[in-house]
């Protein structure tokens, strides 16, 4: 093994076990992320008003922007039970305790079932154990202890030059239902050895998001316990980014280029999904527009479902950019499907044109699809992942908790 | 046959019959309702800004409030095509024709497939044949036409009383995909024999409408089609109701409780469900919050597929709650089902309770299923209705144009 995603930039650690939260032993369920010196820290959260109650502890931990440490378990969401708070404030002191570090250093983080009580007993049990394995090649078994009904594990990293200095920048997260992030996604935690003010981090952060995690839907539900953390440790001694400049420009695109891979590693294994779908927008008269369509045609569940048949059904998407939240003109739209087995153009100024439909299925049945749309009518452009609706789906949330 | 749906009231008649825009000769594809006089007539449209075609000259045809007759074909929206206004406008005159009546006195609607050329040749051989074949048992050769993936007809008629005088309503609907109306609903035609001026029929239309079809989701996707017309005719003699009196509220309830039935009919048979799911919000802090907390969660994908899986994961709703676009206190919420087969509470104050799994499995595993939120915080309610979601779903859905 070899250092990868959140252990690739310097100082990180990270580990992940099976401590008995989940009744299949072979299932990991707790995961330990922790860098060797105190971090800038910044999280961006769900915006649905029913918040887990990891997320108050959190903020909490986080109102100094500084963390050191990040604990997360899977297999309960620690939400809508009654001592939710009681028991994320004290994984964040048996972890801090195990790691010799101050409570309020911890990230807590849970996913998994909403509404039941989290027993503290396991992590307790085995939170010494967890500390005692972290390591530089702990990066993946920290990766699948946070895994729910994800199919594969979701990690990046890259790096990238400050000033003659290289910084490093690496990533988790997870999926896979409930995916339709608001300011936030599900799970996923971001490390970085850039050295970075407090105040640009949580600049940064919001900006990377809101073109990323929150582009992706799989199913249009926003979850309770969506968070992603940034950690930066300073430890590549790069001049501290302190403003807006050139800098800043660069590690933007760096945590860009995690976040995007991650968020499309998230609408490639949505539940029951057989496909990516990525929706390209572009000559809208907005930035807003451009997103909202982006959005709202990766969210609909008649697109998501011609996808899953491979038919060419255009008429959906139009349907779907008419109900989007958006100001444009409605009649000069171009619709185009792609993919490695070429192109096909469905419909022009928003009406259909012929079309081979043998090619056009050839195209839709392939891993990837992009659902490509010339508004025809400014020059914004935005782009958003989603997956196919699919008999899995369906499956898999028929009988998630049994 | 007897008078049934939009037969009933006194004074229309209607027919339905195979025309051959649809390939399979058993499914019936042009519908035709007509009254003896004239009507104060109202509709309310799709908000979708991609709009069908026929949506347009509708709206022109009804600028004076009146109208004698509507013409519908089912297998071609007319929608997203080069030509649609054209042929919605051409429709309208060859029934005016065929009826003896003005053009812009009737009413045109299509539903089916978006971005196909509507071929008017079928409609024009065979428009005579179908208003010689008018009559006051085409109630329900009128609602088969209409039908498209729908399973089941969508009809219900009823009588009340207003000064003594004895009036009647009845009505039509199809579904049952791309359900999920914005101040209409896919197609539905209201009839009734009461005298009722058209400013007063214009603001009861909208009333109505947005407690009843506005409330049903059975996919989340709002149609570029959806229309609701509603036709008075003036037969039953009653004096004219002219303002929101007792009168006013008689009309009301009787068209409040045909609407209410066939949005119910039209969840219940949404595209591959299995049962019929009715949200009732209770005791919230104000109107606009319990709709949109009602509709939230008859829309939650993760809700539908639990649904289907009798899995009493009453997390989901407090989830779809928590992202509704609402304002209320998160902390104050209880949950119950209920169906035939008893009732059971899952959630109290926001917080899980102990319950027999094996009783609410039975309990979700009616053909109609309650799910009751009590917000505990005010005195306003709403009520919804969508129904699970299925592979059958995902079937129609990722195959419907072959």
């Amino acid at each position: 093994m070899s250092q990868t995603g959140v252990c690739y930039p310097k100082g990180f650690l990270a580990n992940g076990i099976h401590c008995g939260i989940r009744k299949n032993k072979s299932k990991k369920d707790l995961c330990l992320i922790y860098s060797e010196n105190i971090c800038a820290a910044a999280s961006v959260y769900t915006q649905n008003k029913v918040k887990g109650a990891p997320i108050a502890i959190t903020k909490e931990n986080l109102s100094n922007h500084l963390a050191q440490a990040i604990v997360v378990n899977s297999g309960n969401a620690n939400t809508c039970n009654s001592n939710g708070e009681q028991i994320a404030r004290e994984m964040a002191k048996l972890s801090a305790n195990a790691l010799g570090i101050q409570a309020n250093d911890m990230i807590v983080a849970s996913t998994g079932v909403i509404g039941q009580k989290l027993d503290i007993t396991p992590i307790a049990n085995h939170i010494q154990e967890l500390a005692d394995g972290l390591s530089v090649e702990g990066g993946i078994a920290a990766c699948e202890a946070i895994m729910t009904t994800d199919t594969t594990i979701k990690e990046w990293h890259g790096s990238f030059v400050i000033d003659g200095k290289e910084c490093r920048i690496g990533g988790i997260a997870k999926g896979s239902g409930m995916i339709h992030p608001n300011m936030a996604t599900m799970l996923s935690f971001i490390t970085s050895d850039v050295d970075i003010s407090t105040e640009m981090l949580n600049l940064v952060i919001k900006e990377v998001a809101d073109e990323t995690f929150n582009m992706v839907s799989v199913d249009g539900d926003t979850s309770t316990n969506d968070m992603l953390t940034v950690m930066c440790n300073g430890q590549a001694e790069n001049p501290q980014i302190r403003e807006k400049g050139n800098n800043y420009a660069i590690f933007k695109e760096a945590l860009f280029r995690v976040a995007k891979h991650l968020a499309r590693a998230m609408a490639k294994d949505g539940e029951g999904a057989t496909k990516l779908l990525t929706c390209q927008v572009v000559n809208a008269p907005t930035k807003q527009a451009a997103k909202h369509i982006a959005k709202s045609v990766i969210a609909s569940s008649l697109v998501k479902s011609a996808m899953f048949g491979n038919d060419a059904n255009w008429g959906r998407i139009l349907c779907a950019i008419g109900y989007s939240d958006a100001d444009y003109d409605e009649t000069t739209i171009d619709v185009t499907f792609t993919s490695v087995a070429g192109s096909v153009d469905v419909c022009k100024q928003s009406q259909g044109v012929d079309f081979d439909e043998e090619q056009a299925t050839q195209i839709l049945k392939q891993e990837e699809v992009i659902i490509y749309i010339d508004m025809n009518q400014g020059k914004e452009t935005a782009e958003s992942w989603g997956c196919d609706l699919t008999y899995d789906y369906v499956k898999i949330n028929g009988d998630y908790r049994t």
